[in-house]
């Protein structure tokens, strides 16, 4: 098995040198990086066919192949998000709080660099670049730990990177990948606290279970979201109507659609129908509870189960429920403090929503998919946190730092 | 084995309530607490003389009786702390960044409260109606479980609290004591994500490693301080010596004392006799490397062991460097990223070490004992971090809160 240690030292001298370098220094390596990309592409596509060649032969779901597969339009697009990444802000120095104590201390809380990130990831090698570009924009040195799938195209990627980081006059370890694909390096991956300061995964939630469970470094979750809808009796029809439509159908597969539209019991003779027929037609299978299904016989009964899934699917569940409490309630319920929002127009209602639903974004009136690190304005993200330690919601370059007090005296003891 | 589950169920109702109160309400409650505490004193001291009292059958080490003493004085300063809390901000609120998205979505991210924090924690009762305090004003439930030597007086604060919190119309259960010394009990608590939000463990090194190795729930570690003081060649003496002997001194005990001296090689022979004098004159025992032991010979010899230890106590490890590259390179090897300090007149020095040592405070020209709530304006704190998640250094009340997105819109939907 790979030694862990001498990948963790190396790059944790790498992090002490990124931590002293400028703006300037790392915006011209993220430009190589991206010039890199682009001149490497034929070899680099060819270990991505070979990926894909390999996991063919595996017998790998479509759905994963899918995840795997890097085109000319997909390198051009990586290549562009590590460009983006030179136009934002540099969270490192940012004086977050600060003053003079009354004995002429000068204190100032500053964002600093964390020093390594482990990234554990599965199929998708773009994950590889994004990943890498957010922790050299944030002074960040990496560790890359992506699926065994993407091996030959994260190699290959990994190599045109630090090539670039090295031609830019930077550590090449800055950016490390373990190419050992043996399943236990991730167990001492998740127990390396001498080396890695922060583990974060990204992928679906048996991956997510096995770090949280396993990990001894602290561990930033990127979680799964089973979001809401509440269509308030003094909503308006229309927008409600839109909303559930937008966070249901826009993009059904990622973490902020809506699996689960809760109905106030006074409307909803009127408003199920007009919403069902909208979803129906946009292919939406929907399950009920009982009194949904009273009114739209059509709808499967929803299990207890329903309640508590992330379909990740053209799939809603479908509840009545007697007003406001009893809407929160159910997402206190089953959610997974990712997204919920309300459609009302009662002022004390839309207060009520925001103040005790408990989710790392909470909306009136809009819909659930604009949790998102870009709609935020963040303009880059690392994941979505659904935890409520460090960072909860879209993480941005922000999120990729700690924080350090810097005191300037001139000879003060404690008294 | 007690059942956790009834009692994370019951804190998760009462912290659901407490994220409603107004802060009003929860100063009341405060100042009942701390009224109360003083109405039962007669009671608490019995107990905590029982405590005393099985210690002592039990041969516990006097160092441990100490801290778990409590008497008329110490009571009153417990019941004083709760008072002092009610003039401190409340976090919860209050806005940390927001504004207008070009869709007109309005986004502003939040204080909330955490929800359930539990606490794990050692031999002293003052811990027990801190950490109360501390969750309440903060908005959030709390899981106390400290050290079985004192129970009888923590069974006794606890009622004392809970009654508070009923005479104030609060929950009682936002205060909870596992009553169970079963050890096992430790292992349930650590990996009951379920209800508890976030972990802070307060005591020794062996409990801190127990909580950070075994715990899924998150961990605020608050660790153990490793702490130097640099003599630069530039600084100057006075302050020195002054600086080393406050940061060696002022208090032993505590994490943010000084434990190792580095001194630069062109002013050891002039400023070590000097420090050394103040030292042994305040019964600091000296441990030196051997350029050190050539100036002062009554120094003992220090051992490879030497340098990462935190002594609590009056000893101090010396070692001569070269200059400012070493002194950083052996506080990046032996140092716990606690708290730092160089003490220099030069500029370019002086900033060189605020950007390149990697701790929770780093110091130029001062003691290292200001690492503190109070000391740094904070009012209160519930320990100090030396971890980089989410709180680095003295935690206050707005590191015992999380954030969320509340998001208001018109109907806006992704396009």
């Amino acid at each position: 098995m790979t030694d862990l240690n001498s990948i963790g030292l190396a790059a944790k001298k790498a992090a002490r040198e990124l931590s002293r370098l400028s703006t300037q220094q790392k915006n011209a390596a993220l430009a190589i990086m991206a010039e890199e990309l682009l001149a490497n592409e034929a070899q680099i596509l060819r270990a991505n066919s070979q990926d894909v060649a390999n996991a063919k032969a595996k017998g790998l779901r479509p759905s994963l192949i899918n995840r795997l597969v890097l085109d000319k339009a997909g390198l051009a697009a990586i290549s562009q998000g590590l460009d983006d990444l030179i136009t934002l802000a540099d969270p490192v120095g940012e004086v977050v709080s600060g003053g003079v104590r009354p004995n002429g201390l000068q204190i100032q809380q500053i964002r600093v660099p964390f020093g390594v990130i482990g990234m554990i990831y599965e199929a998708r090698p773009n994950v590889t670049v994004d990943a890498a570009g957010l922790c050299l924009k944030s002074g960040n040195a990496v560790i890359l730990r992506g699926g065994s799938e993407a091996i030959e195209s994260n190699l290959v990627l990994t190599m045109v990177l630090q090539d670039a980081l090295i031609q830019a006059g930077l550590p090449g370890n800055a950016i490390q990948l373990i190419a050992d694909t043996d399943r236990d390096v991730v167990n001492a991956m998740l127990r390396l606290n001498k080396y890695i300061d922060v583990l974060i995964p990204r992928g679906g939630a048996g991956l997510i279970r096995l770090v949280v469970e396993n990990a001894t470094v602290p561990v930033i979750e990127t979680g799964t979201g089973n979001c809401h809808v509440f269509m308030d009796r003094e909503g308006n029809f229309a927008k409600g109507i839109a909303i559930t439509v937008n966070s249901k159908t826009d993009k059904p597969g990622v973490c902020n659609a809506a699996e689960t539209l809760l109905v106030d019991r006074t409307v909803a003779a009127e408003f199920l129908p007009r919403v069902a027929r909208e979803l129906i037609a946009r292919g939406v299978e929907l399950r009920g509870c009982p009194e949904s299904i009273a009114i739209i016989p059509q709808m499967k009964p929803a299990t207890e189960e329903d309640w508590g899934m992330e379909y990740l699917d053209l799939i809603m569940a479908v509840k009545v429920v007697e007003g406001i409490d009893e809407a929160i309630d159910h997402i206190t319920t089953y959610g997974t403090q990712h997204s919920e929002t309300i459609i009302t127009d009662n002022y004390s209602k839309a207060r009520k929503f925001l103040r005790e639903v408990d989710a790392a974004a909470v909306y009136v009136n809009a819909s659930t998919r604009f949790t998102d690190g870009s709609r935020f304005g963040f303009g880059a993200e690392i994941g979505i946190s659904t935890q409520k330690l460090h960072a909860r919601g879209p993480m941005g370059l922000r999120e990729m730092t700690t924080s350090k007090y810097v005191i300037m005296g001139d000879g003060q003891i404690v008294l």
